[in-house]
């Protein structure tokens, strides 16, 4: 399948074209002609005899975007100046700032906010610490925290490379949850200096969002920080995506009419987000998961079992399933794959019970493609943009976060992760419901509020 | 001496009072009878027997804020409903916030400040490590760490409550020179681990500022730091001082019509500012210095030194000085305390050269008494924003920073920090110059223009 003409690659061209009457018709039918998508078309500046023209269209990536300037600069009576990638532009700079809520107009703003006064704040502090949530930027603070070991799907690109990502993390924070997120990339890998790094920083933080940081070290990282620090500790390629899929699956489950308890759930993948997907499905009540990696079921008799793996063995496949993946769809109910591409196909899907469900997480190539998928299935989700029903982390971590901070939670449990599932779900009233239609937009106005006030229930809960 | 009023120690009281006509006047003349000074007053609501008056008042700490409210208390029809302190008022909540710069109005934007579209900057920046400078928050933004050891003049309170002093130091970065600083209060005062974890921390950031981290463990972090990071870092205790002092001696010399090289200079002080200073002056060409510490001046033969204190010993004292420090202030040119309250007085003063220069910079109180010192000496500055010649930080770290941002620079050197001193010095104009004007307002607009013009060429030429 040839991917579409994607905004998150699109260019904006400048050119110099004759002035006549069909200039600029010549070059959206020579852009369309390429397969681009014109998005934006600006004549900037005008004389006699010619024009100047800002064209921005969508295309499938850079191969293609050189392909449209050559067939734009191939067009008589064309010159192109120019060629910026609006992507890179918008990243130029980074993408967040740190601002000043207070003023500094004069001497008497600086003795406030600044010495000397600034040594009265200091002292209540010392002298009651729990005051640092109410008289600095702890209370609304988290830290985006990653390695860079497991960048999006690209891999170990280290601590810089990552930094985009992390910003982008905190830009959503502060969207869609009106959270101070910052970005801290680490120089090192090694698990016992992460750790320390972390809680040595700590103090000035409400919570530890993990991200990006490869299996299974980022098990034991979590588990420590967890175990040392007093604020909530979060990854979230695990849990982020446990919460969105239990709370897709949810609604998922509403549109076919079958209970949870009930199903047969295939669960493809093992790694990070894996793991936490299947604590998830448990915990919510799920009884007949069948977990299979790239060697297949796991199964309390496979050889080579990892302690995670004999974990899982010893907690899902109640029927005592053996062999391949695709064997064990035969007769399931629902396939959840965070795994790879093209691990399943329409056949297999084929073999699944009636009204079965496909979640293919697989980013950016799916373990099916979802059309494929839904030849067989009645409902379909993916991680991508283009589809229906994507599963998408930032539907559950905003309001997770903004509910633990405004609860000053010292942990996060699951049943806090089981409340944001279950609210992400609620979102979704019943006339919405359809197989299109199981999770909100990330836009939806009420999902941040929604899952914020159930987790700051289960929170305060807890305490 | 009693403290003037403070804005930084402003209350603001809530009053309900009898509809009078005497009613304000009464108010107002209560609180000036008290020692307080009304610098505002809102009526905010209004009904026929009573007025709702919103007054605020600067007091000289808590425990005269408490009286000045006991005599509103007192007076005849009046209710005191409720009484706000102005700086932590100002401190709810903190006083930063992390903003995206980028909108997120829809899809398209999303996917280009976050997936899919940021993989091609992640893979970018993986490609070119230079190009984070280029494409994250990396070129703009600078650490602002503490241990929280040495907050202000209150000693080691901890990170947490060292937060508002880092909070507002990154403010003062906005502010001053828009740099976007972030606060890193570490949860460890051990040497090794704080160096560790700024090492692991560093790639987000493009220069450390270390802040309030007691001597000398100072010492050895700065420099650790410095061999191991490739970004500039900077202790502001030490070169932040020191700059903005050697600015000040430069045209007090220039005042008084003395040379750097002539004059015979006393430094009270053996700390991290004072050894930060010593080195300045010494890089700008001072000749006889004089250094003193609680065991009186440092020499050759004096048992006991440190290495710290062997290397000032050999670096200083060329008539081989021995003694107290007020004996060795008798024939000095110029004073220069960064030490301890009241450890000289106006007969010490009164035995230096003619056209003597005190710089009296303990904080809150100050070696001598500025008015004192007055008597006799012809230039007096102090730390005080409350007498002329205030030698304020401000003036010298958001202007060095930014010219060290701007050249991109990998370290900071004695010539940097010597061109910004010569900068800020000549900042104040021949035709303003006079003995109660010898530095510019931290206020005053060119400040940091200039000194970040002085210091990036100097990183420019050191490149």
């Amino acid at each position: 399948m040839v991917a579409a003409p994607s905004v998150s690659s699109s260019i904006t061209a400048r050119l110099q074209v004759e002035a006549r009457p069909t200039a600029v018709s010549e070059l959206t039918t020579a852009i369309e002609r390429e397969g681009g998508i014109v998005t934006a078309l600006d004549v900037t500046a005008s004389g006699h005899e010619r024009i100047t023209v800002d064209v921005t269209c969508a295309t499938r990536g850079e191969a293609h975007a050189s392909d449209i300037v050559e067939a734009l600069r191939m067009l008589h009576g064309v010159v192109v100046e120019r060629v910026s990638d609006r992507t890179f532009l918008l990243h130029l700079g980074g993408k967040l700032s740190v601002e000043s809520k207070v003023p500094l107009r004069n001497r008497d703003d600086l003795s406030m906010a600044y010495t000397p006064g600034v040594a009265r704040v200091c002292e209540a502090i010392a002298a009651h610490p729990e005051d640092a949530r109410r008289l600095t930027i702890k209370r609304n603070t988290v830290a985006v925290v990653t390695d860079g070991t497991a960048v999006l799907g690209l891999g170990n690109l280290g601590p810089l490379a990552a930094l985009p990502v992390m910003e982008g993390k905190a830009v959503l924070f502060k969207r869609f949850a009106d959270i101070d997120a910052f970005p801290i990339a680490l120089d090192t890998t090694d698990i016992d200096q992460i750790v320390e790094t972390v809680c040595a920083i700590a103090p000035v933080f409400a919570g530890i969002n993990l991200e990006d940081i490869s299996a299974p070290r980022c098990f034991e990282i979590e588990r420590r920080l967890r175990e040392r620090l007093d604020i909530p500790v979060f990854h979230d390629d695990q849990h982020g995506t446990a919460i969105v899929v239990v709370a897709a699956l949810t609604n998922a489950l509403r549109v076919v009419e079958k209970k949870l308890p009930d199903v047969r759930i295939v669960l493809s993948g093992a790694g990070a987000a894996g793991t936490a997907v299947l604590k998830l499905l448990l915990a919510a009540g799920a009884r007949d998961v069948v977990v299979a990696d790239i060697d297949g079921v796991v199964h309390s008799a496979r050889p080579g079992l990892t302690p995670e793996l004999a974990w899982t063995a010893a907690h899902t496949n109640p029927r005592g399933v053996e062999g391949t993946l695709r064997a064990a769809l035969a007769g399931a109910d629902v396939f959840v794959g965070v795994s790879a591409p093209d691990v399943i196909d329409g056949d297999d899907v084929a073999t699944m019970a009636a009204d079965s469900i496909v979640f293919a997480l697989a980013n950016p190539r799916p373990e099916i493609e979802p059309e494929v998928a839904a030849l067989h299935a009645t409902v379909v989700g993916t991680g991508r943009s283009d589809f229906a029903n994507q599963i998408n982390n930032v539907l559950a971590f905003p309001g997770l976060f903004r509910g633990l901070l405004d609860a000053q939670s010292h942990r996060i449990t699951e049943s806090m992760l089981l409340a944001a599932a279950q609210a992400l779900a609620s979102v979704v009233r019943d006339e919405e419901l359809n197989p299109t239609y199981i999770v909100p937009s990330v836009f939806h106005p009420d999902v941040t509020a929604v899952v914020a006030a159930a987790v700051e229930q289960a929170a305060r809960a807890a305490q």
